[in-house]
């Protein structure tokens, strides 16, 4: 074991940190070697988090969220799990410490910088990190990952938006003005915070719509659908919350381009992922569900076309805190190490 | 309490048979004289629905779903809340008797028989009612249900995308092929019938998209936004099963037609609604949850038009069991019967 | 309407104050004419209550929670729907100025000074005013509250404890140390504050115990039963939280005093709630299901007597935010008014 | 790979077999070889179970639930995941034939046949098979389990109530027939059948009791808290239906004999379970939440002396389908193969 990759979990607070610890328990090549949070200082990991009681790491304590108390404890790969606006006092620091680093926030992944002040509304602290990090979408970017130092990884809307539509786009079959996305998600996706609006009270039983109609992820998004159509896209997004912990379902629609025929989209999927280990096409009459893939890093995928109006209609399902979140950035550590990239994650 | 109208509810046991009662039970001009159902003949109202036990009509015993057996009632309106394709059985026999009848059920809403037997797999049983029937949506067809007697309700889905588009079409201010539609429902839409499909375990913390690319709903949703439009619509339909027992969400997307601009759509629904008691339209910020609505006959409506794609977002949301099923019935007896529209039902 | 009594609902921001309001917008005695809340000042009820938005009362603004700001608007009973420790700045000041008080909170309910404190961790304010109120139980108290001037509302787990148990104890038909009770809570329970503990995503797929073994509920349960048994009754007491919103099933274990033949306990029940509109005793193989009562004032009561241990088991449900909070208030606000136990209520 | 030991599992479309499958996908001593249902012959593991398409066993066929077809798949273990009463037609001859059996159902659990036709309603087949059976709680009996060719596998409810009373009852420390036991289950644990009662509207928000006061499982928790206690145990148990997939929460009352200090049940629970890997006794003020342990194989336990009343509470909660049926079903076997009880379930 003393070969094993040394790692910490910055802001391990909350749900996708509690997930990368999870995931980290399992992992045979990776040891978790910190855990920070500036309330659990001095914590047990077992008592903050009472479900891994009695497992490997149960007894490591909460450090000070600091980013020299990081690098003393020699990690040398560090996931950032924090709120979006917060990475950049750690990513510069540990990166500049000799750490390679794998930001879950959104900080990172916006290129265009003017594209990221509009949707953040403010300015990106340390911008120069946007421009070399890697986009953390192993199907997408798995050559630029083996080589990252720092990665942004894919938020969990736009992974379960991106990879349906991305072979499509790239190989041109899609009219790129006709992408409509509806996605509904659990409300685990709004994070382990003290707010009215997401008490049990407030969630159960109720369905709504919200951040409409320019949600933060389009930024993202649409910096992805563009570069893989190499033309920009812009399309129609509303996200849902539904009464569930865990998942999203995304509903995609888009026209193909004039003349492409329906089983070019279901070859050019299955291209696309052919021995791509988490990405599941699913075949026949079967259609998406989220129970399918909670608790794991799986993203299963189906499609059909509607011979009345012409469109296609996507469906993807993912968990929000495993491919959304903690799956995906363990993913990408695996390949950045050359490791299998089903590592610690099947 | 004499001249109170007799109705029966024929098919009573259901989740829309319940919600029928618990509406009776509080219904001003209206007294329930019978229930009726294979399965519970013989038993209390209240030992069935135990829920009303105390109340009124708790100790009245379900009758066979019998044609005689309600003429013999005295009954005077009879509520249909029967499986799709068995309406038939009884509402010819009925009117015939001198009932009007309100049918919660698909079986008489479709105008043209062909689409009829397209999207329902065989032939309409007794196709003159449907040619007489009027469409159970009283926000559209109030004055044609005045003197109806065969009433065909509107279906859950279709009521909840029907109202927020029907005025926008009537005015001519979208592109009739630019609609997508996505719906989330709870899962007594599917009725209180034993499958494994509808258990808690497999619908708890999950979510799925089914029954597409061609909704048997798909039929007078078409129907009704062609007649709207004035020229044919086919729209894209995506139906969810969402782990709410009650409630429908649906999200819109149409692109306005060349030069209208945003404050028409809104003019336009302000206008349609303008003193309707059941309609609101959200104002502000404020976006639909299903929460507001459920256990009400309300439909909430907001919109907002997305300057980046040029597209509106329509979202409404209803109670399936009461505006989609037996809170439009009772709205409908309403109307015919000149009451008020809200009678019973606020 | 003119001649409606005014009432105010003081701290009507939570959800027994929502609760207070629903029932209120279909009171045909009482008039609404103030709603407090430090934080919705100016508000329109209908706006911080979407649901009630176009029924009576959703143009009220609210005021502040201001003692001479609500005597001003001619109130003539309030509702403190406050959380505990918090109502003595209000029941006194408005008593002293002549309106009658309901209070929901625990403030007035222990007569017992050492034990409210005991219990509460600090000694009452205005103890006097303990002194004065009646428990808010119509059930047993139905004859006091006619002249109530402030009603001390018996609280949710409370009522579905002491309303199986009571009619036993007066019969001296139960061993008064042998209660155990077992009951369980939904989310709602812990009110509209922001709180991890109570987020959808820590609460759903969970159940918990909590507050064992000394809740601060058991003051009151005791006060009441050892009343009803006239010696000290001390019980064990666990409450639990599950996944729903509304909504309290309890399980109570007692054993009968020797001799006591098990037809004496069903006949002390009817004997105690015949005629009493809101206690429902099931008969049958029917046991509580809280679905029955949510949303109503019913509390539904079923026992068993077990041969193999001589034991009783008791079941009762109820909505905690209805019977075991608004509804009991307004229950009690029709005695106290002379009106219809039931107006409004049913 | 070859020297893993071949096991099948009949009856597996169900939810424990399902839960089988998971487990032994990851097990490393263990091969899968077959798979059994009468209703899914010929269908590929991975399209019955699509959350476990893609890994391993995805592509094992589904065999028809019959002796000779198991025998010739070279099984050496069979795990019968059968409804109650079906377990004697493959128990008898697969011993028979050489294999050992871990039975999931209650068939074998009962070694008084009377007391098992007294709770089941019928004679038991096979009677002889009871009598070797060993009752697989590994917890208890784990030396007996070493060499068993038949173990029949403790109870969801059972397991949840035994293993906090099981130690205090051999160490003399309560009073037998002082036990008062109320437990809550999730929704799964009626298992994957097509009835309306357990239909996702009917159970959600929902709360209620069932089977009281003479539930099947106090058969066995009864024939083992005796056996523990060295003379006969009668409680009192009543089990719930709470919404949730997974999870028991079981709340017992006990008193301790006379004399007995508080922290001698503490002593008794950690002597007993120390160094046992699935056995969490919980310290300081933590209480068991179900979250913490579904989807795991551990039970977690805490206990309170209340002064007031002088009895215990003891908590404590499991997932049904792993510590109450398959995980058990897996830990006995590690224990009868003398692999490490944790094998494949950590």
């Amino acid at each position: 074991m003393d070969n094993q990759l040394k790692v910490a979990v910055v802001g391990a607070s909350g749900y996708s940190g509690e997930e990368l610890v999870r995931i980290l328990v399992g992992h045979p090549m990776a040891k978790l070697v910190a855990l920070t949070s500036r309330q659990l200082v001095g914590k047990r990991m077992g008592h903050v988090f009472p479900k891994f009681e009695g497992m490997r790491y149960a007894d490591l304590e909460f450090i000070n969220s600091d980013v020299d108390a990081i690098v003393a404890t020699g990690a040398e790969v560090a996931f950032l799990a924090l709120p979006h606006g917060l990475a950049h006092e750690f990513a510069g620091p540990l990166l500049r410490a000799g750490l390679r680093v794998v930001d879950l926030s959104a900080d990172f992944r916006i290129k265009d910088l003017a594209v990221y002040e509009d949707f953040y509304g403010a300015p990106l602290q340390e911008p120069e990190l946007a421009a070399v990090s890697v986009y953390g979408l192993a199907e997408v970017y798995r050559e630029a990952l083996r080589e990252a130092k720092l990665v942004a990884c894919a938020g969990c809307y736009p992974t379960s938006i991106l990879l349906p539509l991305i072979p499509l786009l790239k190989n041109n079959l899609l009219q790129p003005d006709s992408i409509h996305v509806a996605s509904m998600s659990g409300v685990s996706g709004a994070g382990r915070t003290a707010k009215v609006d997401y008490l049990y009270a407030e969630c159960n039983e109720n369905i709504r719509a919200y951040g409409i109609p320019k949600h933060r992820h389009l930024a993202e998004i649409e910096q992805e659908l563009s570069t893989a159509a190499g033309e920009p896209v812009c399309i129609s997004f509303t996200p849902h919350l539904a009464p569930v912990t865990r998942g999203i379902h995304t509903t995609t629609y888009a026209r193909p381009r004039l003349g492409v025929a329906p089983q070019q989209i279901g070859e050019a999927l299955e291209t696309a992922y052919a021995g791509r280990p988490f990405v599941r096409l699913l075949s026949g009459n079967a259609l998406p569900e989220t129970r399918h893939v909670t608790h794991t890093n799986f993203i299963d995928i189906a499609w059909r076309h509607d011979p009345r109006t012409g469109r296609l209609v996507l469906l993807s399902v993912e968990d929000n805190l495993v491919k959304g979140a903690a799956g995906q950035a363990v993913q990408c550590l695996n390949v950045m190490c050359g490791w299998e990239e089903t590592c610690g994650l099947l």
